[in-house]
């Protein structure tokens, strides 16, 4: 298979960046992966583990044939950390990110980047609680969405070079309007976190004399919170940057608990069990 | 080991009660499983099976050294479905349960049951989505916590026995006042049950032109969702004999999420990771 990029940047060799980095090196996608943050010893075991090639800890270092800056940093961090590399990068170099939000960070990066230098948003749907290098592993990906978020300004030939690399490492590409990524993970992702975040903090707030409670969130409860253990200022700034979407799904939500509570405090069993056998039956039709 | 029980007769040869019954006769706890029910096709399999050894289908024809009565039909059911068998059971035969409400119950059960036929309240915590006879397993109840809940009036030596009887299944048996239980299994299985069949039915209501929102619901949501499989009518009758401690849960939640709604509508990112990082250190302290 032929090589896709020369050298590629990863800002941020984290769960994300790092998978990135293990499995394109693997499948012959780059020359050169050249790992770029804060934490020198993150990148020094990154690179120890081959993770990455080499890495550089300030941007003038990039070198001149870079052809992809990919930005894996924490969503909202990505355009003031693109920014700097902007004066670093040669016309035709490619920069894409993998945030989970979309909207109001594509149209920061269209902003901001020169012409020549081409945006393609990504999110790669993938992932898990754990975070940093350590938890980077080959095969991340595969058979997960990876949801490119092109706009009007980008370049069709970089949305393709930036697609055939998540195809390569196994994940199934989509293409979605910014503001609809927003909204449909807004629901299925971002909503459940808060939600879990929420009842956690119930749970630690309640008290219940000569009981310890949380000895008594085994099995299917520690399963349902597993989520609370991402990690928190992704998810500050997750709400924050998706907190329409965000704030339009919890109100509905809100609305939701409030129908059923009324329900429960009159005892209308009819209409509790016909809201729960509705969510029986779609949730059995997502398999 | 020695016999625990001559006969037990198991009133809803279902999960909970059919794994009980395979359980104690496989450890030789009891000399004969009698199932009862309503479904004779129900009741011919799990003979057909091993699960029992056989079965009746009226009051009537309990034997008449009975010695216990697990009656395992949904929560709401149990009183009501108990009282015609009072005729049928001679003096000193036990009356148990295996509801996952127990204040309103065994309050219902000790005005009910006559001198001389003993209640125990029993709350195996152990289960799944699936229901019915052909969901029955071996060893279902092993590590796992059964709760149960006498009250002033409960006999000490059917306490006991009762006691016995779970533990050689393998599960922990602990004590717990009746309302205390309501409110703990209220906070950590009954509200996240409620929770995610709201979240269910959010996502069943909430529209995205052009996209199958369903479709989306992979991974992360779908262990998160697992829970709203689970039987409609078994979570009403929840919902309405929790209803107290579960309305109060629910209220609490409810102020919860309005606050992060808050938060996020204002873009109070400090206060919102703030949130998240107590919950994250709540969650890990869970393993």
């Amino acid at each position: 298979m032929p090589l896709m990029f020369r050298r590629m940047v990863v800002v941020g060799v984290g769960l994300i960046g790092g998978s990135l980095a293990l499995d394109a090196r693997q499948r012959g996608a780059v020359e050169e992966v050249i790992g770029f943050g804060r934490t020198e010893r993150n990148l020094r075991w990154a690179k120890k583990q081959g993770v990455i090639d080499r890495f550089v800890m300030h941007e003038s270092e990039v070198p001149h044939d870079t052809d992809l800056l990919l930005n894996a940093t924490p969503v909202r961090a990505v355009p003031s950390s693109t920014a700097a590399f902007v004066p670093y990068l040669a016309p035709g170099c490619i920069v894409s990110d993998v945030g989970s939000v979309k909207g109001e960070l594509v149209r920061a990066m269209d902003r901001l980047l020169p012409n020549g230098i081409p945006f393609v948003g990504a999110h790669p749907v993938a992932g898990g609680e754990k975070w940093g290098a350590v938890a980077a592993r080959p095969g991340l990906f595969i058979g997960h969405r990876c949801i490119l978020t092109p706009t009007e300004k980008t370049d069709a030939k970089a949305l393709q070079r930036v697609s055939a690399l998540w195809r390569r490492v196994g994940a199934r590409v989509e293409i979605m309007d910014p503001d609809t990524h927003d909204i449909v993970l807004g629901v299925v992702s971002h909503l459940p976190h808060v939600l879990v975040f929420a009842l956690v903090n119930l749970l630690d707030r309640t008290r219940v004399p000569g009981v310890d409670l949380k000895s008594y969130c085994a099995g299917g409860f520690k399963d349902f919170t597993r989520i609370a253990s991402s990690r928190p200022e992704l998810w500050r700034d997750i709400c924050l940057m998706n907190r329409k979407a965000i704030g339009k799904s919890l109100g509905d939500y809100i609305r939701k608990l409030e129908q059923l509570k009324r329900w429960i405090d009159q005892g209308k069993g009819a209409a509790l069990e016909n809201a729960f056998a509705r969510a029986n039956q779609i949730r059995s039709e997502m398999g």
